[in-house]
């Protein structure tokens, strides 16, 4: 896998405006905050994509997530928030390292979502085909 | 708190097409999805909001992330997807029980992202509050 500018990050080699770290993740600002308080929440484990990462990092990051969304609540006053984590060019991953923004809401700034909702069909024959491939 | 749709859905007094449980989490196919195998993964613990979801709950539901993202790549052929937890009605949240949507992208379907990044601004201090806060 090529090398990312988080694992730069992550020894050091680039700076970053760090927030929080543990055994088994990494936390800082977004250099291109979608509003004020904008977090990267990142694995050390070099990973491209959240279905590539190991479950006890999965589980290292889903741990810290609500602490530092108080956090940065606290730091901000924002009462509203979104976390977004893509997985592939095609939804919008440009940085192959996984990572969970933690995005306020702050007025007009944050991220903007466009929720296209369809009716479910196949659902049952669609769960069953899930639920097998676990 | 006022009981939710998905406080019920985890009783089985509303019916839904299950994909996964354990101890501490539940998924199941959204009845408006943004595209073909679109997972919500909710704790079984009635948190309305991340930051107020216990640091167990939360570890757990990071835990299983990869492996039913693997699923539904699996099941849906998808090879890119976002991961989206809103917070807050401003945040797009429309039920108050903590959910993450996994979302694939399929063809034009999935979910819309609007991306208006700005420069980061007194970072340092920035981060410093947040640290300070967690």
């Amino acid at each position: 896998m090529a090398e990312t500018v988080f694992a730069k990050i992550l020894r050091g080699e680039i700076p970053c405006h760090h927030v929080y770290e543990d055994e088994h993740t990494f936390a800082f600002l977004d250099v291109n905050p979608l509003s004020r308080g904008h977090i990267l929440v990142i694995p050390r484990e070099p990973a491209a994509t959240l279905d590539q990462l190991s479950a006890d990092s999965a589980a290292a990051l889903g741990r810290v997530l609500p602490r530092i969304a108080r956090a940065m609540m606290i730091a901000t006053g924002a009462t509203a928030y979104n976390v977004l984590q893509n997985n592939g060019a095609a939804a919008h991953q440009a940085v192959f390292h996984v990572h969970f923004h933690i995005i306020p809401i702050d007025g007009d700034d944050g991220l903007g979502i466009e929720w296209h909702a369809k009716k479910l069909e196949d659902g049952e024959a669609l769960a069953k085909a899930i639920a097998a491939a676990l």
